[in-house]
């Protein structure tokens, strides 16, 4: 700003006019760059189908390995790709039939369609094994391992009454809030 | 532009010069302030379960709190979310046969999982009471007070031959290109 | 550059300064534009629901006709629009099962709800035709007059054994790569 000021005394009027041009150019490009989307993926994980939860992961594993931060929220559903076990001490009675009915960890999510009571999730666990493909477990570690922000959702947890020791670590807490914060900055938004 | 001629009859050719780069950048910093997204927030309701349509409406308060413009675009089976009857004078065979098995209103909407003919999605009610955590019903009385704009899906309604008296007031009507005129300028996108 | 070399020779300590600003202010627009969102759509088609697929290609074709370009990757159940016909001969055991219990074609895809083996979509179709709304048959043959890619998702392909022959001609294939190359310079993005 001294130099500026310094500059101003010594300027003559055209220069004046041209300096003032490009101070309000200069203002409404800061205001463009700071909102402009960032290199930002954040993805609604609302389903809890293997298949799925496997096309969430593929699309933010596949981001933060193209140096995108990634932002995965887990609401509903997607719980079941965050828990280990089964906890029912502490939960209320409707929470204990959700829990009972609901895929105790990543291994028991069933697939969106043929799933036949699981057969149609061993089958294809099976067939990507054959070609190689990562499994779930594989890309949720991937994932934790470039970055990407795994967030459970609060509202969901306090419905369903889920406990810290039935999911997995390192997960961040968060409402809509922490996920429109991320997902308002992101150039792709996915509700999966 | 009375003020540019002016000045530029009295310019050394370099500020010309540099006269001709900056009005060349105001140009394109218009086009920049024009084309890049909008504090908007626009969202495609497709699906008829509760549980995603909760989300959906979680997601369009959220947002229109954050002071977003949000739209909501409901679609299909998304109609569920707007019925307050079911209304059968009028509709073709087909049409009555589909008005028939879909949900009268809000309050009949099955969940995505475990529905059990009706018994999951009052499960589900309940648990969110126990929490106090906002219904649906509240939820769109919020959307609406917050400006949320709610569109119904022209061709839809068409094809299901949807009537006015059997939707919540207020609603716009729009087609695809409704919807896109929004989501082209939208920060966030999201099909639920 | 000579120009510009030039001009700095006879310009004044001020006139440098702005010329200084003016270049930086170039450089930095320069960025803007290019990391800014382009005219494009790009959708993920995960779904093998007639309903569901009728509504991505409303969406694209859409989209095209308001001079969009766009992109629609097709992964996992998805692939179900753009079979023609099944084909058993060199698949493995689960890559035929799969086959087998997969729809053949666009006119077997089944509807998300009220499918009842089929005559949800056959009631979808005939409700649609009485209202003269194009046939997902007719929106494919758009989405390709208009310019939309189509792109077949190797990962899917790979693990299913889906063969050349068994889908619609002018496809592209490519990875999440491809997808997310497209996505990350889109307005809209959206996961049906």
């Amino acid at each position: 700003m001294v130099t500026r000021q310094a500059t101003q005394s010594h300027m003559t009027e055209t220069e004046g006019l041209l300096e003032e041009r490009l101070a309000s150019l200069e203002q409404r490009l800061v205001a463009l760059e700071e909102s402009q989307p960032k290199d930002r993926v954040s993805l609604v994980v609302f389903s809890g189908d293997l298949d799925r939860i496997l096309a969430a992961f593929v699309v933010a594993t596949g981001a933060a390995a193209l140096g995108q931060e990634v932002s995965m929220f887990f609401t509903f559903w997607g719980y079941g790709s965050l828990r280990t076990k089964r906890v029912l001490a502490g939960k209320g009675f409707l929470q204990k039939l959700m829990a009972v009915m609901s895929p105790s960890g990543t291994q028991a999510l069933p697939v969106s369609k043929l799933n036949f009571f699981g057969i149609g999730a061993k089958m294809l666990r099976a067939m990507m094994k054959q070609k190689n493909v990562s499994s779930l477990e594989d890309l949720i570690g991937m994932a934790r391992e470039l970055g990407v922000r795994l967030i459970a959702c609060e509202m969901s947890r306090d419905v369903m009454g889920i406990q810290d020791e039935e999911l997995i670590d390192g997960l961040e807490s968060g409402g809509v809030a922490s996920f429109l914060a991320d997902a308002l900055k992101s150039r792709v938004t996915l509700f999966v």
